[in-house]
């Protein structure tokens, strides 16, 4: 399953990449190979216009990787388990667009397993103790257009839809619960799929949820592009950069206070600059600053502070 | 010595906001007070010009409060103890200025106290079970000069040596500890002092503690103005800019990730603005981006990388 996952991860990658700078027209992806020191490496790739660059993409990166090893003692603690050897594979993209009415995107797929230490250590083959998988993607936009919330949330359902009627409501709800910016009171984004420890049971076997999960894998330009293709050319102020901007500062917070990916990663001797590539190009924060009553900034806030049914 | 202490702070609040309004020539500070919920409240100042304004200071607060009530239960895991009440108050500054030639500056004095709960109700007077000081200041440049390292460092020491001649080494050593930001490998800044948990023991009754801790507020302006002015005129370029607004990003980093008193604020419902007013006004993520071999901002971050001594 390990190779199998890894083998679609690499198409996968090479696909998105594919179809993200056919939407951007000019900004290519640039590719850094990195090796992990206790085992394994990712394939990092990053697009980067910047503020001033003709592109639609400011900023963003989507990157693969497949690491092995030692449990380190932070994912012990995570899992409530003692010494193991561990294997874990994915892909995670973030794309900050600069157009503000372009929407941010993030995604991820992983795979995971964990070995009997003392089991490989006296047969020689790793014995499986657990293996799962994990992921989704979700909407982060700057301005709210109703018509591009349900297109996304409509492309994750019909995913959902060919494996469980059940998966679509779950994994959005677990969605909005997972990137809750808490100290805020308000949601992330506009929401989308999010599902983790998808693990053999009576309904699914890991075929099932390999088959679930590569099936949302391949709805991910489906989701995002066509919302790219319609906002790319939309004219904005630089009030509405600004909004931007700030709004970005939301997205940090959540990034470097709540996220167990990236806060896992920093403190698990990841490759830094892969794991903060999430983060955005140009942010501001002001103080106390809100959205105008009655604006359409604030109309964004309201669907944060009460996350809603886009289907 | 709580009365005693708030008064204190109250006092030296007025003091560095008219000695950094002096500084800044033009903008002044604006004044938020916010009640708590559970019990206390505070006194929040914010400077604001932003990039385009004439005043020194892009962004920066100077804020106090004081709080009280049940102890929250994060802050009972931190400090490893039941139910109990408790009081606290401090003063906390950040101070980011426009001119990437002048440093930002952090400075925060506490005081605590515990209370054992069943001993309040039974008597109706809290017993304290501990209470301490804690606190420090210390210095981020985005440009070298050791003229200013020098001087922040020795006021910082003239300070303590009022004191202890132990003091300036052990909390110098102690300020390069705790600003670490452990997942880049670099400290925050180039470090002054950070003390904490200063009780009363054989060398120091809780007086001298108040002593020694307000001889460091004292001489905050001392320790920072005369910096701010040999800097603030200086020409700088788009690019000291673009580096500034790199830097203040591992500022961000370092905050959000690592710092207890932002994250101690963010889970147990602080005044979300006030504590997040330490976040820089505009900031910037470059992927992979490094200080050229030989540059002035290599010679920043390899003080930053090895702290070194600078009395």
């Amino acid at each position: 399953m390990k190779d199998k996952f890894y083998a679609y991860i690499q198409n996968l990658q090479d696909q998105i990449c594919a179809g993200l700078e056919a939407v951007d027209g000019t900004t290519k992806f640039r590719e850094d190979l990195w090796e992990r020191p206790e085992g394994g490496g990712g394939r990092t790739r990053v697009i980067e216009s910047g503020p001033e660059g003709s592109g639609v993409f400011e900023k963003g990166g989507v990157n693969i990787s497949a690491v092995h090893g030692k449990l380190p003692e932070a994912m012990q603690k995570m899992f409530g388990v003692g010494e193991a050897d561990f294997f874990a594979c994915g892909l995670s993209l973030v794309l900050h667009p600069k157009n503000p009415m372009v929407p941010t995107v993030h995604a991820n797929w992983r795979y995971f397993e964990m070995y009997d230490t003392s089991a490989s250590l006296s047969t020689g083959s790793p014995k499986i103790i657990e293996q799962w998988f994990g992921g989704g993607q979700d909407l982060t936009p700057y301005y709210l257009f109703e018509e591009d919330a349900k297109h996304f949330h409509q492309t994750c359902k019909t995913a959902c839809d060919k494996h469980n009627p059940e998966f679509y409501p779950k994994y959005k709800k677990q969605c909005d619960a997972y990137f809750w910016n808490s100290h805020r009171n308000e949601a992330r984004g506009i929401g989308g799929l999010f599902f983790d420890y998808c693990k053999a049971n009576e309904q699914m076997s890991m075929e099932d949820w390999f088959n679930f999960v590569t099936e949302v894998g391949d709805s991910f330009l489906e989701a995002y592009v066509p919302i790219v293709e319609r906002r790319k050319n939309l004219e904005y102020t630089p009030e509405n950069r600004t909004w931007q901007e700030i709004r970005r500062g939301r997205y940090v917070e959540f990034n470097l206070v709540h996220d167990k990916g990236t806060l896992f990663g920093l403190k698990t001797n990841g490759r830094i600059e892969s794991i903060l590539m999430s983060l955005p190009p140009n942010v501001q924060w002001v103080y106390d600053h809100h959205a105008e009553a009655g604006s359409i900034e604030e109309k964004l806030v309201n669907v944060l502070e009460n996350p809603i049914d886009w289907i």
